[in-house]
């Protein structure tokens, strides 16, 4: 059964997939696609995905469009292969259900911040939402900073690298991407360092994120 | 091992659990709590959750407060006790993970429309807006309305309950306490009913849903 990812470069949910691939040791057809060119609205993508976003996956004709989904159906799918996502401790495993879907809500935040012109019509903007957004994503990156502190074994869900790192990570580096402040979030910033050079996570690296923005400067 | 579920009535995430725990058959210590007099923020809550919010849940020292993951993490507690909620086929495990995740948006866009002047502060509030939000809200339930057109087996993924049928129902059942119009969603109507006096999720209705509102009865 072929396993056929379209994904596009910089978003967070695909770069889940493609970690959770990586880890997995599965081999995939990989589609980049454009964002810019609008290639996610194309008929093939939207063939399988009546939503026509990225990413889109397909297993022989199963389909797990949601990035977490697909990351959760790899792990079942391949459990005696590549890396164990899943905790053996039940504790860890609270934990790591705990924070993939938590990692919802860091997401929304930011999406919040970072994309407010692109979602918000002008005639509809206002400063003060503005600023309401911005504070909601320093509280909430704040909690995040909080559970590094307690992680006693630096990853998100216990001693050792598990599903959780693969939904979470990908918004940590990309509010670092963007300019998160290394000094006011340290816990956030040592877990960033600790993972960029984990083969997974390096090797699909969003090549797009050369150079940082300075978005999240304020946070 | 204690079970304890903090919760307030009417809500869809904490109706999840609750559906969770009757088809796993476990025994719980059950905390109803009030939204009206800000319970959700009383010590013995931000003790467990630090945002404030319910369901809160805990299982010994084991605290998994997102709706969704609860419901994961009791499946894989109680794999042999009670409704086995992991469908056997992988065909419907993948469908089963597609579904829960897309329930996230279908649950955002029902907020986006019920609870706009809750969420929106007075002088930020645009008609333009409310328009728009009620139109994505009715797109969203169209896709769902195809999907339930497309399930030949009558449940979310495949032709027994599963953990689809726990996360999504809830948010199926508000929407119709909401007025959502059953003639124009005549499968999602369908759904809702062959569920309703399914024990789990009868003994678990909420109490305060006697009435309908029309909230939703021009979607």
């Amino acid at each position: 059964m072929e396993i056929v990812l379209y994904w596009g470069e910089g978003s967070p949910p695909c770069w889940r997939v493609l970690i959770a691939l990586q880890e997995k040791q599965c081999v995939y057809s990989d589609k980049l696609l454009s964002f810019d060119k609008m290639e996610h609205k194309s008929p093939a993508v939207l063939a399988i995905n009546p939503r026509g976003q990225l990413p889109t996956f397909k297993h022989g004709n199963r389909i797990v469009n949601e990035s977490t989904g697909a990351c959760l159906y790899l792990e079942n799918e391949f459990k005696g292969q590549g890396t164990q996502l899943i905790p053996t401790s039940h504790d860890d495993q609270a934990m790591m259900f705990q924070r993939i879907f938590e990692a919802n809500v860091l997401a929304q935040k930011l999406v919040q911040v970072l994309y407010y012109d692109w979602r918000v019509p002008q005639d509809e903007r206002h400063d003060s939402a503005k600023a309401r957004n911005a504070s909601d994503l320093r509280e909430e990156l704040k909690l995040w900073e909080g559970y590094m502190e307690k992680a006693s074994g630096g990853f998100m869900a216990g001693k050792s690298f598990s599903m959780a790192d693969v939904i979470v990570y990908p918004y940590v580096a990309f509010s670092f991407y963007h300019g998160l402040s290394p000094t006011r979030f340290p816990k956030l910033a040592q877990y960033h360092d600790m993972l960029k050079d984990r083969p997974s996570i390096k090797k699909t690296w969003p090549s797009i994120w050369e150079q940082n923005t300075d978005k999240l400067k304020d946070i």
